[in-house]
């Protein structure tokens, strides 16, 4: 684990732990992310794939397309996202094209996780950290998914 | 190149096209797509990351989503995207996401084109062909930097 500033870290991933929650609630699956320039959170989402019925829907894009709206450009230079589950392909290539300073997510996510790429799928710029409140944010994961197959096997 | 119906390839590849002219108008990189389902277009859109000042807003995301609206559904299933140039790692980690059945490409990306990430950022379902109007697709974008080059002169 990686940290830069754990106090900041903490208080940022716990921001996004707050938008997984919401995901949680609408029977999402439960990922949240808040993007952070000057010390305050400038875009924030979590997953509704199934709610919009959009593949393109992760908390990751959502948040960096608020944060460039409220940002004033397309490049999030300056900024951190903090997104409680590490980034699919998907959700890395978006924040190589943002040029984004640094990405710190919760849990890693092998199967679908951008690390298992190469070449790196972030911008060379980009700073990565994983493992904060690590714990949290998978524990969310597996109730969600536990609840599914408890709902299957019913 | 391989394809599968050139007809209807060369037909939806020039729908593409007109796409990618609207973004040359707008002054946008000038990549164009279409999601065609049952002989029909269902999803467009033209690369507007400056116009919307969104790195997220490429031409194969702007018809995805549209795709999936018109779709009643989060899974292009049935699904061919035609987009002028190969699409980026975002763009196929999005075309993942959506276990779509087939892209095809006009002219290969090599800087930035998914391809040269392994492993396959497409979904394991999903068939691939490029070249298709590659000529025309390349020489839009050549057109368009060629000019970007000669204002920088000025």
């Amino acid at each position: 684990m990686i940290t830069e500033n754990l106090e900041a870290d903490n208080r940022f991933m716990t921001e996004a732990l707050r938008q997984a929650l919401m995901a949680y609630e609408e029977d999402e699956v439960p990922i949240g992310c808040v993007v952070v320039a000057n010390d305050r959170v400038i875009g924030k989402g979590y997953n509704q794939t199934q709610r919009l019925q959009d593949p393109t829907a992760h908390a990751e894009m959502i948040a960096i397309t608020a944060a460039s709206n409220s940002f004033d450009g397309k490049f999030l230079h300056g900024c951190t996202l903090y997104v409680t589950i590490e980034p699919c392909a998907m959700c890395a290539g978006a924040l190589h094209w943002s040029q984004i300073d640094r990405v710190v997510y919760g849990a890693p996510e092998p199967k679908t996780g951008f690390s298992r790429f190469t070449p790196t799928l972030l911008h060379s710029r980009t700073r990565v950290s994983g493992g904060i409140l690590e714990w949290d944010c998978r524990e969310l994961m597996q109730k969600f998914f536990a609840e599914k197959r408890k709902g299957a096997e019913k």
